[in-house]
């Protein structure tokens, strides 16, 4: 077993521990058997199988704060952390997977497809989210910061939502209108709906389980300055990839255009295309493709994707992309630069290593 | 106005105030107009137009609890607090109405059934439960029982989850199988779905806000086992009136017999035909009665719901009934003259004021 499967291994025994807690005192509340049996395979089916990386990211940030291995204890809890968010994410995949009208999620039917599940999978992405308060009552109840931590993770579902809503009407499946696009919408959407619970949210729940004291804000504030570009990055690369990488590296076909996504692609596209942009092109020229992508863009019909992708080399997004990276990742880097590590505070590590996991990522 | 009609609007006013703040704070994040239009709609729509019973009670409680009128900042925060469980039942009645295919919810369509929702209902719906934790933030997160009150509403929250998984597996509208109804099913579903949240969770709440600690464990637990039968009670109570109630008196035309709903009156009906009840029919008479509720229970065709109803009246289910309400109310009353009245503590007359509501109500 390779390093990283046995990190990922042990991490997955602390699912089925809590697993088994949740299932237990559910049962215990004198629910029926069908009923236990139907939250056990919500669980199973929805929680564990993705990459886990957002949970064990606390697994990892605690270490490096600790600058230590940790005991078995700690690992539990800080592991239980990481499960929450997991279960966070999964609260919200549930959801989405409805309101996109998904086929498919983690290579399986998802959840509300199962004929057997239906609408019922909305109370159940619900118990999804309940199960992280249940854990966290367990066992954090005691501590010191069990209202930080509750806070944060409230605000960090709220601020989700935020995104979450801003996402469906801007561009809803069915219903293509470019003109709601734009890089701006596009920050909007990617810092709500995920830099703040795939980046910020991990880093800051292993900050509070260190004794990072919430009343030092301004140390939550650096970590956030630092998370939230860097989660923005992360997307902007997942939407660059999608369309640019190979099916055979990227592991999946990007459908990015096909299904009216808000991407990065497209906006910075319609930016290069409209009055301001693109000073290579004439008036016309621009003209012309933008009337590409928006009859286009978003629709089924054979040939239309191709359009599209054809627009997009022709405005060179490719090089776009990459002075884009350069730039964040300049601007990223000289923010980690900044930090003070002192004893009992952040260190540099924390991000230095999230970084290295994505800058130049070609998956 | 009567006096009732001012304590309404007076409450009413509060929401204004409530709905303004988390607008105002959505809006602050940097969101776009239309989200912001969007969320403020959302609230209008869901969120105020019910009976208020349930956060009204809070501000009741209170009075109660303090023998006194309230000063105007004690009646905004409970009135908050109240208006935290209106969007708790707000956030789960958007979504059980998608779960349950529901048209009409307070004299108007369904939120999700208007054109231009749909299921990013389920998103509004998080939405609302979201607002919760951000009031209670920012009006509670000084006092010594915010971590208790942050609890209080999880642990609410997970047990009315639980209970509507059970009621949905239980009588699911489309397939009706009564061999999984039962009193003992129908206990479950009623405590864990209704009274927790509609009861219990109101007076809870006075009580934090009265600083009774949540350590005094016993009054609490005293609290609990008087609302929990009362807020069975009021189901059991709902469930006749479907059935025994004329439309002129209650308001509406009961449907629970062609929805399919594991109610009170199907469940007693269900015992009465079994081989151990309903002593005065012979085996014969009992299963003759069970085959027309099988056959006829949860379906649309003509005449099916006319033909429950007579095995109900055969069955003499509006006796039943009133032996059940005078056994519970005995009950009730001996738990509530159990209570010992100390200074900072509970007072009977909490209860006998809920009671007084329901008791030998019409509609």
């Amino acid at each position: 077993m390779t390093d990283k499967a046995a990190r990922r291994a042990k991490f997955e025994g602390v699912y089925e521990v809590i697993r088994d807690e949740l299932i237990g005192h559910f049962a215990g509340e004198g629910m029926p058997e069908e009923a236990v049996e139907w939250y056990r395979n919500n669980l199973n089916y929805n929680v564990p199988g993705g990459k886990l990386n957002r949970g064990m990211s606390v697994v990892d940030t605690v270490e490096i704060l600790k600058g230590r291995a940790l005991d078995e204890d700690e690992y539990f809890k800080a592991a239980v952390l990481g499960w929450c968010i997991e279960l966070l994410q999964a609260y919200f995949l549930v959801a989405d997977d409805i309101m996109d009208s998904s086929i498919t999620r983690r290579a399986q039917p998802c959840w509300y497809r199962l004929p057997s599940v239906g609408t019922v999978a909305i109370n159940d992405s619900f118990m999804l989210e309940a199960a992280i308060y249940r854990l966290l009552k367990t066992h954090f109840r005691g501590q010191a910061y069990y209202a930080d931590l509750l806070d944060l993770f409230h605000e960090t579902t709220y601020q989700t939502e935020m995104g979450q809503l801003v996402d469906l009407i801007t561009a809803p499946e069915d219903k293509v209108d470019l003109s709601k696009f734009s890089l701006a919408r596009h920050h909007t959407i990617v810092i709500y709906k995920t830099a703040y619970y795939s980046f910020y949210l991990p880093v800051a729940c292993a900050m509070l389980f260190s004794n990072i004291p919430s009343s030092d804000e301004h140390i939550y504030a650096h970590a956030k300055s630092i998370l939230l570009p860097l989660g923005e990055y992360f997307q902007i690369q997942d939407d660059f990839l999608d369309y640019s990488a190979t099916p055979e590296v990227l592991g999946k076909i990007g459908t990015d255009i096909v299904d009216n996504k808000c991407s990065w692609v497209v906006n910075t596209a319609l930016l290069l295309t409209s009055e301001g942009g693109g000073k290579e092109y004439s008036a016309e020229e621009k003209r012309e493709m933008r009337k590409v992508l928006d009859e286009n863009y978003g629709r089924k019909e054979a040939g239309t994707e191709a359009k599209v992708k054809e627009v997009y080399e022709r405005l060179g997004i490719r090089q776009t992309y990459e002075a884009y990276e350069e730039k964040v990742v300049h601007a990223i880097k000289a923010k980690i630069a900044e930090i003070v590590e002192i004893e009992g505070g952040l260190k540099r590590e924390v991000f230095e290593s999230f970084l290295g996991k994505i800058y130049r990522r070609s998956k």
